[in-house]
Parts: C-alpha cells; structure tokens; sequence
C-alpha cells in the first residue's frame, strides 16, 4: 500500500509499504481521511525517536470486526491489559502500549492501519469526514474537562489559537464556559470571534496573573513560562503543548504562587464524536486544505506554516 | 541593635542597625532563637532580590499587644487585607505582601522585629525554643496535606533528607502515612530510620514511574526532574524547592504522564505549634548547632555545608 513514513531522518511517501496484517483482536481499516498534528511536527523533528508509517488523527471504515463497512475513528493508544496501569483502569497510560503512529505503531498516513477492534468508536452518519477526522484532537480537548473542575464563573485562558487551541475554546463554549484565547494571529483569533468567544492578541494581552485556570496550548516549549503569566496564586496551569525542545525555567513562581499544573494528552473518543454529532464544534474553517496522500510531506510542510491550522491528507 | 543584614552582595553584621519601629497593629517581638532555612541560602545568591535583615523562622517574645510578655512565632506572610487574594481568603497570597526577611520586610536575624499581632501564634510551655523555632518549616510541610489528597495505602517518595525533607518526613509519619525518603546523606536518612521511616540512598534508588506522590524537597534546581523519575503516570509531584537557578527541563513528560504539578509555600502555625507541644517531631537530632548573632555569617556558612541540618543563630 501507500504509506508516508519517517525513517528518524527524512519523511517519504513509499509506494509499496506492507499491508498492515492485524494481529488478534485487531482490525483493518481503510483510511478515508487523516489528520497533521503539532505532534507530528515535532516527530519529524525527533520527539519520541519514532519510526514508521506517521499520522494518528484518522477517519476510515472497519474492513472487519463488528464495526465491518461502517466508518470509524479510533483511540490511538493500544494497550495491553495487564500491566498495573490497565488494571487501574488507565489503559492509555499502560506500560507497555503502542501508539499510532506515535510510538512503536504504523500511523494513519497510509491507506490503511490496523488498531484493536475496541479502539474504534462508530461514526455517525450526521458526522461528515472532514468532521470526524477532528475526534482525537477534539477528544484531547474535552479530556481537560475531565481532569479539571470547570466552571462558568471562572476567569479561563486558552494560550494559544491554533489546531488545539481552537477545539479547546470551542469544547469550553459548548460547556458554557467564557473562555478568552490569546493568540498570534489575527485570522486564527477572528474564527473564534465570530463564534463568539472572546480573543486578545498576545501582543496586546496584559496578564495580570489573575486568571483561574490557564489551558497551555502553544505548542511552543516557553509556554508554562507565559502560562505563569497569565494564572492567579492557587490557579491552575493545564499542559497540553509536548515539544521535542527543552526550556529554560524557573519554577519558584510555581511554589510561590503555590500553582497546579497539571499535564493532559488524550482523551475520551466516543464524547468526541457525540459532541461533533450535536453539531457544537465547528471545524470547516480550521480546514487550511487537503493535500493527496502521494504528497503528504507537502501537508506536513504547509501544517508547519505558520497560517495553517489543520492540515488534512486524503490516501 | 544587633542585625544580620544582605545588601544585595554582602551577608554581615550591623551592632547598630535601627530598632524596628511597629506600625498601626504590630507589635515588637524580642528574638530568642533563630534558624538559617534552605531559603536564606538561596537569597543571599540573589533569590528575591531581598536587600535587609535576613531571616524568616523565630520563636521570641511578645513586647507588647495581647500576647505580651509571652513566647510567640509567627506567620511571615504580612497581608494588606484588602486585595483580591486578601478577600477570597488567601492572604498568604496578598497581591501586596510583604515577608519577613524574604520580602520587603527585615527578618528575625537580629535582636528584635515586628510583626503584625495577628500573625503571631502562642508557643506552649511544653514546646521549647529549639521545637518552637521549627514551626514555620514545619508548617510548609503540614501545608502539603492541605494541598494534596494523602492516605496510607499511597506510596509516597519524599525527595531530599535535608532540611525540609526531614520535617516532610515526620510530620507524614504522624499522619500515618509511609513514606520512603531518597537522600544523598546516610548521616540524615539515619535520623529518619531510627524512627522508623524507610530510606534509600539516592544512589541506590530505582526510580520506576511508581509513586503515586512525590514530594520534592530537594533544594535543586533539577528536583522536578528528579521526581518525574519516581512518580506514576496521573501521579502527583508537590514541589517545594525555591530555587534561584534556572532550569533547563523538557516538560513532556509533564503532558504524557499526564502528571499533576502542585507548588506549596507556607503553611499553618498554629498546626505546627500543635504539632510540637504533642512531641510527634523529633527535632533536637535536626539541630547541627547555635551560633551567635554576633558570627551569623557563619551560620549560614556552616548550613551551606552538604552535612548541616538546621543552623540556629541566638541574639
């Protein structure tokens, strides 16, 4: 099959790669869509040491298995159901998983992968393509509402106006929360505003180290240290940036001001879907384009720009 | 009188710096004992930039107001009562607080200092000098249980034998908890075994991604990295080092282990005090020794040395 892959080097488009073979309890399914994520910009540039076929955000149809000829998304992290973490009942931190196209696990990038057959959440019919394809980043999203009590009369920063911030601020919209987003650019700021969600540009932010909770979704390495900015004495620091680079950081501000910070990556699928279904996210303009699978390391390149959003691959 | 005082470059010794003049609700406080904190060390390297009298931790005696003529400590944290972390009941917190020998406010290295009456806690007869002069260490670590959920059946790694780690130590164990202390100095973890707290030898530790809380007591600007080795995924690291170096930290782990980050400062007196006067910490093995305050740069010289515990300082 087609696939583009990472060597731990060069990203390539390898027209013969191996079909992917699903091992027990595993299925096959043929990608419809798939998704560019900051993650994988920061793969390519050597986070995580991962090799093989790239791309974790997809929408494709089960060619097998109780979901067979319907269209799917799925969880990424595959788990292995023994060790302590499963048997606390945190499959996605389990010792031994593989994630797709993440970690030891051939990605989405392709025309075809395999995942457990219980990854895969149904996708319903009032969920278009290019709308399912956002489930996994969106489900990052509102996993920030299940580590975190969010409530209306709380002053919330979304750092960030880009590809997670802007789910962030959409997932807290449909939460009736007000947030405020500060971000770079005027034209990523002005989708949000015309849903209504309140947004400052970073250069004409003031922080005032007086907001409740701040959601870190810079994907840029100093983004704790702005978030430190921005969060009240006792408030709270969401953490959803992961960034190859190291910081330079002092942490006294987070013992004096006696901070929680709190780190948060996937989350819950299935309230992904449900809340695309409900039509409470919209995602068409976070679409910057499509690009053919046979050039994906041109998606990667234009996901990279610092105008696009969200990139998408078709195989 | 007699004051220990940093001027931004130099720790020395004024026989005639001014008596502290107490403002509207303040009151003078006779100095019996004092003790040099990981703090002062790191303020005297340019933490805070505090210029003044040194020194935070003081059991002495009320000259005036209700506790007159009685043996006090006292919070360091003076609050202005009416900010907005004043008003939601945070005035450790106060947007415009100053702190005694930490900022903008002489400390208690000298023959006397003034506190605002309401921050002074009695010490009871049974507590002595050399107990009471533990309370505002011992207090940052009882704030560690107001902060964070701990029950017996966790497992609970407290890194760093030293100062703060020692207190952290004693007051889990008369909480009940077990928690296992990691430190570079046998002569210290010594102290805690002999009263039945587990210990291991930083170079003998296997960190293992495990502990469900980490409590940092390091004093190293590398502490967090440290514990990140130690804690569990969804675990809990509570930091309590203020450090005036800069850090350099790849925070993904923070993000994929989804790991929760929570500084704590200061914590209550009247627990600490309490905590005492029961006789649950053992704090004479603590004391390395007492210096005058004539020779208190020596003081904070002898608790720079990897050896010393607590370094006291008697006007």
């Amino acid at each position: 099959m087609k696939a583009c892959t990472f060597d731990g080097r060069a990203v390539r488009v390898d027209p013969a790669y191996p079909d992917p073979t699903p091992a027990p309890g595993e299925v096959r399914v043929r990608i419809g869509l798939a998704g560019v994520c900051q993650t994988d910009l920061e793969i390519v540039k050597g986070y995580m040491g991962f090799t093989g076929v790239l791309g974790h955000e997809f929408v494709g149809t089960a060619l097998e298995g109780r979901h067979k000829g319907r269209r799917v998304v799925g969880e990424i992290n595959c788990a292995c159901g023994s060790c302590d973490m499963c048997l606390a009942g945190l499959p996605t931190h389990c010792r031994r998983r593989t994630v797709l196209g993440i970690a030891g696990r051939d990605g989405a990038w392709a025309e075809m992968l395999v995942l457990p057959e219980a990854n895969l959440h149904a996708v319903p019919d009032a969920v278009s393509d290019r709308q399912a394809v956002f489930a996994e980043p969106l489900a990052a999203a509102i996993q920030i509402g299940r580590q975190v009590p969010l409530e209306p009369l709380q002053k919330i920063v979304v750092l960030g106006g880009g590809r997670l911030g802007q789910l962030v601020a959409q997932a807290f919209r449909a939460w009736r929360l007000a947030p405020t987003v500060v971000g770079r650019s005027p034209a990523k700021l002005a989708i949000l505003q015309a849903l209504g969600i309140r947004c400052v540009l970073a250069g004409e932010a003031r922080p005032a180290r007086d907001a409740d909770v701040v959601v870190e979704c810079t994907g840029a390495a100093d983004g704790l240290a702005m978030a430190l900015a921005f969060v009240r004495p006792r408030g709270t620091i969401v953490l959803k940036s992961t960034v190859a680079d190291t910081t330079g950081l002092n942490l006294a501000p987070i013992v004096v001001d006696e901070i929680t910070v709190v780190g948060s990556r996937c989350g819950p699928m299935g309230d992904a879907v449900a809340m695309l279904a409900r039509g409470e996210v919209s995602v068409e303009p976070l679409i910057t384009g499509e690009f053919a699978l046979a050039v994906a390391p041109q998606a990667l390149a234009a996901a990279a720009q610092p105008g696009a959003i969200k990139v998408l691959i078709r195989p």
